[in-house]
């Protein structure tokens, strides 16, 4: 038996409550229930509030890790998203926070040798920018913007920070992931595009 | 034929030019090569260096995502890495950097709602420990170490982040990543402890 409950942009197609709720009776009903999710349960996933809730109840559960989207992105797009000489840590942001400002409340990352990624940022992608160029980013910075990561149809821009939202304009066909910083210049797909770059994914040509 | 190539900590038992020498030659010589790798390649793996070497020698290449220490270990210790309530961004960093300080030169995280896997961070823990209470980092946040997490022979030990030296004192026999932030609180095996939790990986049990 498979029960969509399925996500897309902020429409939620079931609400997140009665996703815990729908697990929980389905436990109790005696039923071995599997709850998948696209991506890393516990990485921008609500992994953790379904767990609450499920482990509330009572209810034994084992988490299984994903391949969250950055590191998918990532390998599809050759980006390296640590670099010895580039950036030696990683930060996943979201562009879509509960607070709804840029970055949420966990604050602007600071420049300076690490790789940004950031889910859920297209709609942002002006106030974003604006964002980490007013703490100090570089307006030079390499970005790019994946679309579709991983999948057939991928669509990956490149570009500066500072043109941020006009390469933006470029994606509005499906779920877009930025990465912002050095570690972008060594892409394969790395250029500076003003229409992004037709990169079918290899891991999905396989 | 395979040809291994190990690392154990900083004692690297085949020189990294030494294996981007070999992963070459052996495409050169026709073969179909697989570099195979603990976690994902482009975090903390040096990935980016041996695409960087491959594709200057003119091979073609295909980069497969895997499953970072960070994930698998949140996942085998239940500790979301993101939540809604508490994290609203995750900053995977080194406490092995490049240039031997704590954090190496990403600097250190800002203090407040996110939450920070360190890698490579046992052997630093106590300047790790000073470099985040002086840059603001409650003396009371919550933090996990976990050692050779997703295996049968995990260890988890929970704690506050002004301990956490003394904590690393249990942790000797395995890789072990640590987790930093209001999140750890959530796991299953949160508690004050002097001695490491015994938690074989629900994963590794299956």
């Amino acid at each position: 038996e498979r029960v969509p409950v399925g996500k897309r942009r902020a429409q939620h197609s079931v609400p997140q409550a009665e996703i815990a709720e729908r697990l929980i009776a389905a436990a109790r009903a005696g039923k071995r229930v599997v709850r998948l999710k696209g991506g890393d349960p516990f990485i921008f996933g609500r992994g953790g509030e379904e767990v609450q809730a499920v482990r509330a109840a009572g209810i034994a559960l084992t988490i299984v890790p994903g391949i969250s989207a950055a590191l998918g992105c990532a390998a599809s797009a050759e980006i390296p998203l640590t670099h010895r000489d580039h950036a030696s840590a990683l930060v996943l942001a979201t562009g879509h926070g509960q607070d709804g400002t840029p970055f949420s409340n966990a604050g602007v990352p600071a420049p300076g040798h690490k790789t940004i990624a950031i889910y859920m940022g297209l709609a942002q992608a002006p106030r974003l920018t604006d964002a980490l160029i007013a703490a100090g980013h570089a307006t030079d910075t390499p970005v790019a913007l994946i679309e579709n990561g991983t999948r057939p149809d991928q669509k990956i821009t490149t570009g500066r920070l500072a043109d941020l939202p006009r390469l933006a304009l470029h994606h509005t066909a499906g779920p877009t992931l930025l990465i912002v910083g050095e570690t972008v210049r060594l892409s394969r797909y790395w250029g500076e595009t003003d229409a992004p770059a037709e990169t079918p994914s290899a891991l999905a040509a396989e």
